[in-house]
């Protein structure tokens, strides 16, 4: 990956697959729009923290929980349960 | 407090008094400019994750822990431990 932005675009592609949505059903769900999904999980964009929220509610988990995969890089076991 | 950013900026003015810096030294420490840390702290501007990431080191914390105590509206008893 790369940059801390690729890093983040790569939790919400991995977390939105996980919930079986589309880019365009993920940015409806989270009230952005839908070229602004593209461009984010391409890294092409560092996300404010208003977004990572909007994208936490959208995926059903925790702006906590997407910061920590993030910061370790992993996806846990739970992913996409939205425990 | 209220917005989501100003929010963060509680967390962050928190941090920082725990940890005995002033805005001028987290600045430095964070290579970011002090008026921008001023208007952070105000919740007059919502953080990127590079930010954010920026600021979790200069408070020898984690991005994770800030989005944590975001999120929580709480500061652990460990705050400006570094732990």
């Amino acid at each position: 990956v790369g940059t801390l932005q690729a890093q983040f675009g790569a939790v919400v592609k991995r977390r939105r697959l996980a919930a079986g949505l589309s880019q365009e059903a993920l940015a409806e769900a989270a009230g952005l729009h839908f070229t602004y999904i593209s461009l984010l999980e391409r890294g092409k964009r560092a996300p404010t923290i208003v977004v990572v929220k909007k994208l936490s509610g959208a995926l059903n988990t925790s702006m906590t929980e997407l910061i920590r995969e993030l910061e370790q890089g992993d996806a846990p076991a739970g992913v996409g349960e939205g425990t």
